[in-house]
């Protein structure tokens, strides 16, 4: 009798649980990113849960304590499946979360937490009056919301609660998205949706989604975010738009994430009505000076200024025949007294025509090493070009050393099939951040040089352009929101695996199967050397559709500024394929430390990645693999469709461990991506053999159209122009 | 011990559905629309339960019905907390679902479906074999949808499931919403994010938001959607485009929903690459045929085209010396073969300067009347400029016996506050439809003449331009979604009251409390006029800003095209205020039926809300109430104001009622909406003082700047152009 009612009210109550689950409202459509909170396997919970019985947190909490605390209780109630009460009183199975300056208890402890700076954190099992707890605690108010997340993720990846000691610390100082978001909510080279920012209901309205972009940041540690486009407009600096940017400050600030803004060179004569924007005009460096105290005044923990100048288009201090230091160190003297930065864009190339666009930046910024000021951090694309599925790394890393360098990466995949490729970014990040630089001698990675250990830079930096929009799944698909989780990882601890960051994401954002997260990840680790392959195999680059850079357009060379012509990247013609960029060509090896220029240089050590980046070889060149470069070429792009369908078949096996929504969503785009990887295949071939006039090797299936088709084909209103 | 076994399990679980709830997926975010199906109050429940207790489908349902039988699943899941089993055994107290001839049970009961129509239905209580039973049924599938969700609002409205005797059938036939989205995702006079249609991805990806856009609309009766902007780009009628409009028509199609298209008149010469576009070209005439012929074979019930042609810049037939009917007839001719039509919007004005913008379209084309062809509809807009907060009724509504017109209101604000205003415009709606034209005597409202009932029209037509777009609420605020919910209604039945219907949908949308329901209604019901009174009292119309339509801007006199100027409008100037449309002036008051005419020509019999539409006035006029104008006028935008103030009042003390999410935004917006009731109160004040030289009435705060101010603020970036 007992045990019918018992399973009366179970059944009810979870009839009942089911709708509310199966109701649209909480599909698994994305939102809710890898903080999904979901109920972990039974036999977890009941490992975690006398360890945690209770939160106890400081008496008066801090506004982010306080955030800590309840992203903890919304993260175990979910996860446990139970609710988990705040506490004043040490019980057994408590989590203290706090510093030891909040906590007493903690204090007493005497924990080891010099080396977390200000913002690592300490998970540790402890005991206190014979009862055993866990702590979760730092030096500083974020540590603990960071070590929050990190005990969360602890669980959510099928880890226990007991015999935790962790530490960690951030080896970049500052970790940014930069959202290229125009104020009337287009955003460049943005394909999940609109601008996530709604300015013009801000600063009245705050949208719910900015209390959870920041949550999801702060989950990986991202501290700041530029809101604003590079290509900026000059009223993001009106009084109306401080105000704008202010509000989500305000949100943002218990998260850890400071505000920054993209500005525009010609400001003061847009905005201010000044006749100039010469950095050298006192007139101009006051009026920069009023605008940086009264944004100051609206946001007091401001970041600071991004500035892309003289770069396709943009004012900037070349314009007065100024340099770029001359620029840059203006604004830093109007940004200095607050303690704001400003972060200078490396990115520019003019239209030199018979020069070498992967030389510009370099020949254009490493006569200015030493002469920037203080609070300036130079902010350098991972390659010479610009973020090509895949580029070596650009020379300016190390060739600077009394220059703060930091890093761009692009997870918004502007080159690489928008938001419906599956391509796993981690292993392009790592691949950027791994390379060796040999400034100092071997390992002097680019993750050396950007952390400041190369060169004793206190000011280190990782930029990401973000991905996000106002899609339901913020990134455009779910698989996208991996590129966001990885590079926030990567840009905390660069030497983390990209393998296990993918790892931990599967595990977060679909299931802790190991039957999932195995082949899952296995997935998501071959996919970018698939895009690679269909799209730009053994070294080329740039070879996209005009403006809107989606699918394949070799054959364009029509456009005025020579390097914006994919022929000017492949160099095709009857004889063969390739830019050569050693001595006997553009010569850009030598912008390298003499051993990279040395193994880039030689075709015998340069390595099929860079092969075609750094040499033009005949059609008939033998590979190392003994085939020649035309049949390895063709090889390549048929790989890469092959690696497409392989990828389809994983997720077609791992749809019992998937949702509906989210299984069909990924399918659906795999299969886009299936048919433009052939297409990628196919153009290339096409193209490419109307230069070589080779056959195609055997078994391969020629083009489905001939190169006239694929050159005819267009596509207006394509997004994120 | 059972008992608290039972309170456990119980506690346990109601713990799991409260976290599941609480979850910020299933937040009330305003996604669900007025289909939330919140458990209804016990009382309710217990009540409906008896008369819910399975759902009896035919055993091989149409597309239709399969839809029907899922959503009255789905609505009384979680109305009743509890499943309905579908069966095929009629029991006591089930639901029968489907027309006589998919369910011999209810054949037998021969019950009148005669005067339902291809739409309409029937709900009825009913004994089959000695068991009382609910019957759901109509002479189509669609009825048979449009009665499941009649009998849902019925319970979500608080109505019981016995004694039912229910049925209706639309008044007009095709009943559309035109959305103003453009192919690269940007709506015109969109407030609520950008476009729902996610071309890029179509026809690949299927969005669940396309099936609940279906369901909302559906559940109203709303069975057509125009999907592209009126101002229509040619690349809509490629293939690539067909393609993605055919995906949506498949999602749409068991839902009843037509899709029709936008076209571009030049379309022949943008898309096909002929010199002209001229409709008496038989090269042209082939083109349209042969695209015709190419749609219905990827959509084989497309419903047509909409058409703005020589209007505002948009290519037409005028541009071969043609007129509206023959451009309209060339591409009626291609459609008509597949029983498609033709909508051809009557909104025309040219810049002449001297006249009058709001005599155009009748001069245009009451001449035409009797020439076109039997599938155009003429679309015209409820007053003859442009959706203003309030116009008289255009006076070609019964000026055109011969020819089908349709009605065209604007649900989206672009006159009206954009998405931050609370104004319901059921009223404003119903006013356009209870205007009586006395074409044919009295009582020849405009729902009669757009029903087809005045003229004897089968072609009957109501097309709503979209306020929906991306952000999570689809509208751009919840109380916005009301006038999406009103449209649809008195499209279905132009007679049903927009007080009633105010009350559904806040039942359905918040609570049926009538703590609540009264207060809310009251509310909507006073918004729209305070809307009038702050914004163009007195029969004052398109004062608004520039281009954008924000905020006011009664002094603008500078741009090119003389109708776009407020100082047009108001013609305000030392004497007095107002547009002389009676005979002394344009004499638009001459298109009006004689009843009409003299009504309005006649300052005494015109009333307040038209008087300075059709007069101008000294500011000395005394008005019925003794005041002078001028003093009226500043009491009306004072009133206005006020009414705002009431409105948050009313609100606050809603607030007990309503969850936090969905109170906070409307106490948000109705914030923003105070603030800009203010401004435009003050700004128009201080430009009307200008001229009229006049003290403010006793009481009167004066406005808290000067005219200057007013007239400098910019606002760039704003949303909808």
């Amino acid at each position: 009798m007992i045990e019918r009612i018992v399973r009366l009210a179970v059944l009810v109550a979870t009839a009942l649980a089911l709708m509310l689950m199966a109701s649209p409202a909480s599909a698994e459509d994305g939102y809710a990113l890898w903080l999904r909170y979901q109920p972990l396997p039974q036999a977890i919970r009941t490992a975690a849960s006398p360890h945690a019985t209770a939160i106890i947190a400081p008496v008066a909490p801090s506004p982010t304590i306080g955030v800590a605390v309840a992203e903890l209780q919304r993260g175990l109630g979910g996860l446990l499946a139970r609710p988990t009460p705040v506490s004043h009183v040490v019980g057994r199975g408590a989590i203290l979360v706090g510093t030891p300056e909040e906590l007493p208890a903690v204090a007493k402890l005497r924990l080891p937490l010099g080396r977390l700076g200000d913002e690592g954190y300490l998970l540790r099992s402890a005991t206190i009056d014979g009862k055993a707890v866990t702590i979760v605690t730092g030096s500083s108010d974020i540590g603990v919301l960071y070590g929050v997340f990190a005990l969360l993720r602890q669980l959510q990846t099928g880890g226990v609660l007991d015999r935790l000691d962790v530490s960690s610390a951030p080896k970049i100082r500052i970790r940014v998205l930069d959202h290229w978001d125009n104020l009337d909510r287009t955003v460049e080279r943005g394909y999940a949706g609109e601008s996530i920012w709604d300015w013009w209901r801000l600063p009245d309205w705050h949208d719910p989604r900015y209390t959870d972009y920041a949550r999801a940041n702060a989950s990986i540690g991202i501290n700041g975010t530029v809101l604003n486009n590079v290509n900026a407009s000059p009223d993001i600096l009106s009084p109306r738009f401080i105000a704008k940017a202010a509000a989500l400050a305000d949100i943002f600030r218990p998260y850890g994430i400071k505000v920054y803004l993209s500005v525009n060179f010609a400001s003061p004569i847009k905005l201010g009505g000044l006749k100039d924007a010469d950095p050298l005009d006192p007139q101009v460096a006051a009026w920069w000076k009023t605008k940086a105290n009264e944004i100051y005044k609206a946001i007091p923990d401001f970041g600071g200024f991004l500035v892309k100048a003289n770069s396709e288009g943009q004012p900037g201090p070349g314009d007065y025949h100024r340099s770029h230091s001359q620029g840059a160190n203006m604004l830093a003297a109007a940004l200095a007294p607050h303690h704001g930065i400003v972060i200078w864009r490396a990115f520019v190339y003019t239209a030199t025509g018979g020069g070498d666009r992967a030389k510009e930046a370099y020949d254009e910024f490493k006569p200015l090493d030493g002469q920037f000021a203080d609070n300036v951090v130079l902010q350098v694309k991972n390659g010479p070009i610009d973020f090509q599925p895949r580029e070596p790394f650009s020379p300016l890393f190390g060739a600077m050393p009394k220059t703060p360098i930091g890093l761009e990466m692009q997870i918004t995949k502007e080159y690489l099939g928008f938001a419906t490729h599956l391509v796993y970014l981690g292993p392009l990040f790592q691949e950027a951040l791994d390379s060796d630089t040999y400034a100092d001698g071997p390992g002097s990675t680019v993750a050396k040089v950007i952390d400041g250990e190369l060169d004793h830079h206190k000011l280190s930096l990782v930029a990401g352009v973000a991905n996000i929009g106002s899609d339901r799944d913020w990134c455009g698909s779910d698989f996208n929101q991996a590129n966001w989780y990885a590079f926030g990882r990567l840009a905390w601890d660069p030497a983390d695996s990209s393998r296990a960051i993918a790892a931990d994401w599967a595990k977060m954002t679909f299931s802790l199967d190991p039957h999932f997260v195995g082949p899952a990840v296995d997935m998501m680790m071959l996919s970018r050397e698939a895009a690679v392959n269909y799209m730009t195999p053994l070294g080329l680059a740039h070879q996209m559709g005009t403006n809107h850079h989606y699918g394949p357009a070799p054959w364009v060379d029509d456009l005025p500024q020579a390097e914006w012509n994919p022929v000017y990247y492949n160099r095709a013609d009857a004889r063969g394929i390739g830019f050569d960029r050693t001595a006997t060509g553009s010569d850009a090896v030598a912008q390298y430390a003499p051993p990279v220029a040395k193994r880039f240089a030689d075709v015998e050590t340069v390595g099929d990645k860079y092969l075609l980046w750094f040499h033009h070889l005949p059609w008939t060149y033998r590979m190392p693999s003994g085939e020649t470069l035309w049949v390895s070429l063709v090889r390549h792009y048929s790989l890469g469709v092959k690696q497409v369908v392989d990828m389809q078949r994983v997720w077609e096996a791992l749809r019992p461990y998937v949702d509906a929504e989210r299984y069909a969503k990924a399918a659906t785009f795999l299969e886009i991506q299936h048919r433009e990887a052939k297409w990628w295949r196919d153009a290339s071939i096409a193209y490419f053999q109307s230069k070589s006039h080779l056959p195609l090797p055997a078994g391969e299936v020629p083009p489905a159209h001939n190169l006239a088709y694929y050159e005819a084909l267009r596509f207006p209103h394509a997004p994120g122009i």
